[in-house]
């Protein structure tokens, strides 16, 4: 992987950061955050304007460009990813460590008096220009917005807004009708006394009218915004994708319907002017709900004392409690997800000794039989298929330059999922073909021990996720080991790989406690910078646990894997186990045997059933 | 304990409340904090304001008293208590619980349109302040400061506030001089380019100028205020406490000094007219740096650009983290701790079967054990002495009318600590004095794990002390356990019992990183309402940890416990400890032995010795 060359790009967006034609006055920096105008985490490639202007195409990070300087922030997840592709125009501030300064400190220490700091209002969050905006005064400068998006003026070949076709979803992957789902939100709404609310993240728009899409790539979502008032409906979205029938018939666009349920169908562009006229016509105690992390342009359209922002909307909340259909759908999904993988593992075994195996074609076989199983969509992230030192890269991707092949020496590590129409899946495995060294065998412990520690955890109802966190971490620090990144995010119901508002890291603090329903990743890893990287991920239902005493008849709670592939038993010191983790180990494969084994016989996959057969053989504890 | 019966006192509050004598425009709510102007968890009796007015005297509560209603929101610590002690008139609020209204929006939904709330700007924090006047405002209402305290005007016996004489402490106490603690903060104030520092917690103005003081009970303190400069230094204090010669000779008031460490001693009433004439005399870019803790009315004194507030304040964080020399007394006070808690324990072993011993003569014992040994002070908090029942009151501390006799039958559970002039102690144990049930034993078993587990931990520098909160917790949530309380609470050197910035605890997450030198508290406990109580509380010093690997050089931690006084083996079912756990217990008990043994040999407590030895005889396990 070379760096990207940006001296000639910086060059140019430097001369427009003073240009008349695009800013009123001249900008002394310009922040390019990495999102889109709906805070996606995963964007289309016309959105990709931080990954343009410093090569460096990670899922998080924010480039601040200044007459000198040009800096990216990112999280330990990316540190090596961001310094293999950005040229030494590029600064890297790695966050999470203690020296790292804030982008606002950093911008108060290398800006002249009085700057003006720009950045694209549909852009940033408006929680975020908040913070930033308050810094920057405080220090004399000021955050401006800048219409016109400053990266697209120079990016002269920048592809065009996707606009696919709909997917409409029926009750038997939803479990909830649209309708029904408008009326429990006016009821949200009205418990807040709020006349209207606007949905801007594109997997709630997705998730309340029971449609999907395929704007962007890995998340089934398209590009629109709505804005629900008490009796009316309006559904911003550009293209004749709402010429489709049944996409007609599923909104029930030419029904008769009550008026409170009729959609009113807008241009997508034509949100801000609406939003404005909403704004305009609000009478006094009317409010408007906002998501706090909704774009500084749209939370602006709305006049101060009639905005109501929370961190998580009542979408985001609903959204992350699974109902029956779409738990048993996740279920589905999942053993589909683990057929594939048992194939893909078994051929594995065979195809690495031979040596032309590299970490692409791995990636591709595991689409291809992820692809032959039913209701199957896309893949849900782009797979991290990444052998010896690329698994230490912990978001990697297998790019030409990069890719390596597999071998019988070295660890592999394999973090991928797929969509399905009955949900989304996410596993990472870590496997060894041929014989682990003792210290990778020990890293593997200590990691299996915390993934233990979190699945089989019991803990009270309103536990925040967070307080889990450093259950799996515990095993590691003992022996003066860590990892990097949080240890689980919430995963959508054919929807989003990470979505809020419950998680598992240290980082965060004001998830949303855990509750049953809820579906979130456990996943602990260990990486060694330059030689390899472990990480052992399941999907987890949190569900009600069942306890000796009940204090204050509060309720438990512990989790479910979902995720049911053959954790690699080669690779366990059994000595580090204790007889509690090794007993996990052994109910785990075996409930992998009965389910997964009965639909790969179901599927006449008799070699990958005899390899699932051999990989959960029970521990047997020498004492 | 009966109630305070407050209709009256409610009555007339809510006429003065609407007094022209004392409000501008009538308050249709009035917020009594439980806090004195310095922000002070343990207050004088005639600060004690929100004790007066609702009868619940707990550390923490806030009252708010309207038209209609009288509220009190308290936490877990206090819900039973505050029950006892409030009557009819007064609703409680039980923080933590998820139907619980935070105060704001319990306003907001029992106020008439249009409404003022009023509140002493010098008891809120500016803090506090801003977030609730925010919601008032958003909701239409209005926070306004009454400059008159209105409880005061009600309270016709109001005490005086106190105006001890004051304890100076030399080098052997304290490790570093006044002089070497304003350069150090003064180079703090240069990092982040400010020009006057406010110290505004009375911990803090002790611990800068090395004095103690009396003038509130327990904590070591006198009311004073200090204003730090880059050149000069003044102290605001009241009486002749600033006659007394060693006081004198130790701040060098009478010396020649260099200018910028001549003390500049005021009158403590000063403080805001001193402050606003600071404010009013700053040029651009002078910045003064407060705690956002600070009051309403000191920050306010400050105009708004000039303002630097931060959660911790310099000194907080110096303060926390120990020297060598504030160790060692550290370690000598616990020492002398245990030899007065052995001789107790021993005591009670003999006296309890008699059914002569209430718990407050328990606590008085105690006392008097304590008052035995060198440099004694005072105590560090309101002895907590409950058997039975009682026990399940967390932070009970015995009256008459509650005072319960100690016997063979029930759990005895004592936290108590003292202050020796070379440091604090706060050691909980909980004891049976005759046959424990089994269900008993396993209770405190779980609590001794949590307590192992927080103590035993290692975990990389940098991490923050709420994220061991749930070790504490594991063995108890498995069962279905738990308590509503924090783990952990930082500890000062000669000072409040309670002190930030560090601690370990769900609540908090704005907690500073654990650093080597903090010492917290670990006492995990489980409750059972009507029935007992059981705590097991060591305070322990954070240590660097010698690990296996080094993972990135960060280094690691874990604690020592300073606290050694037996855990009685008695209470244990040692069927339920790992190994790993039965030996930290037996070695722990070891060191018990060795360094209070050879204490108590030297003080020639013989019995007490013996007492000791007994208790501290190795557990084990049968397997």
């Amino acid at each position: 992987m070379s760096p990207k060359i940006t001296t000639e790009l910086l060059k140019q967006l430097r001369q427009v950061m003073k240009n008349p034609k695009f800013v009123q006055e001249p900008v002394q920096a310009y922040i390019v955050p990495s999102g889109d105008a709906h805070q996606s985490e995963y964007i289309a490639p016309c959105d990709c304007r931080r990954a343009f202007i410093s090569g460096f195409d990670g899922s998080a990070g924010t480039a601040i460009v200044t007459e000198q300087h040009a800096a990216m922030w990112t999280d330990g997840r990316y540190f090596l990813q961001a310094a293999h592709q950005m040229d030494s125009n590029w600064t890297l501030m790695k966050m999470g460590l203690k020296d790292t300064p804030t982008q606002e400190d950093w911008l108060v220490s290398v800006l002249p008096e009085g700057s003006k700091v720009g950045v694209d209002p549909f852009i940033i969050p408006a929680d975020q220009w908040k913070r930033m905006s308050k810094v920057l005064r405080s220090a004399g400068h000021d955050l401006v917005p800048v219409k016109e998006n400053l990266i697209d003026t120079i990016w002269t070949d920048c592809p065009q807004r996707p606009c696919k076709p709909l997917i409409t979803l029926d009750l038997s992957y939803t479990g909830v009708s649209w309708r029904d789902k408008i009326i429990a939100l006016r009821s949200k709404m009205a418990e807040r006394k709020v006349m209207w609310f606007v949905v801007t993240a594109l997997d709630e728009v997705a998730w309340l009218f029971n449609l999907r899409g395929s704007d962007v790539e890995y998340n089934p979502v398209f590009f629109a915004y709505a804005v629900i008032g008490m009796n009316t409906i309006r559904l911003f979205i550009d293209g004749d994708r709402m010429m489709d029938p049944p996409v007609r018939e599923h909104l029930q666009l030419d029904s008769t319907l009550e008026p409170e349920f009729k959609i009113q169908v807008m241009p997508y562009g034509s949100i801000l002017s609406e939003l404005q006229a909403v704004g305009a016509g609000l009478s006094p105690k009317e409010k408007v709900w906002l998501s706090d992390k909704a774009s500084y342009a749209l939370t602006e359209a709305i006049p101060k004392p009639y905005r109501y922002l929370t961190p998580y909307t009542p979408i985001c909340i609903a959204k992350a409690v699974k109902n029956a259909v779409e738990t048993e759908g996740m279920r589905r999904a999942h053993i589909k997800d683990a057929v594939a993988l048992c194939e893909l593992f078994n051929w594995l075994e065979k195809e690495v000794p031979k040596g032309t195996v590299t970490e692409i074609i791995a990636a591709d076989k595991a689409e291809e039989f992820r692809s032959q199983q039913k209701d199957f969509v896309e893949l849900s992230f782009a797979t991290i298929s990444s052998t010896g030192p690329n698994g230490a890269i912990i978001h990697y991707k297998p790019v030409p330059e990069t890719n390596r092949t597999l071998s019988v020496n070295e660890i592999y590590l394999l973090d991928s999922g797929a969509q399905y129409k009955d949900g989304t899946t996410d596993v990472t495995r870590t496997m060894h073909f041929g014989t682990p060294s003792a210290y990778e065998k020990e890293c593997f412990t200590y990691v299996l021990k915390g993934h233990i520690a979190v699945s089989a955890a019991i803990f009270p109802n309103g536990t925040k996720g967070h307080l889990l966190d450093s259950f799996a971490r515990s095993a590691l620090w003992d022996c003066g080991l860590d990892y990097l990144h949080g240890t689980g995010h919430g995963v959508g119901s054919f929807l989003n790989v990470h979505e809020g508002p419950c998680g598992i890291s240290y980082k965060t603090f004001a998830d949303e406690p855990l509750e049953a329903g809820m579906i979130v990743s456990d996943e602990p890893g260990y990486y060694e910078d330059g030689s390899f990287g472990i990480r052992i991920e399941n999907v987890v239902l949190v569900i009600p646990a069942e306890t000796k005493y009940n204090f204050k008849n509060r309720g438990s709670l512990t989790f479910e894997p979902l995720t049911l592939v053959p954790i690699q038993t080669k690779m366990i010191d059994i000595n580090l186990l204790t007889e509690k983790e090794c007993n996990w180990v052994n109910e785990y494969h075996q409930k992998c045997r009965e389910v997964v084994g009965a639909e790969l016989e179901r599927q006449g996959r008799h070699e990958a059933l005899r390899w699932l057969l051999r990989e959960t053989e029970p521990l047997a504890r020498v004492q």
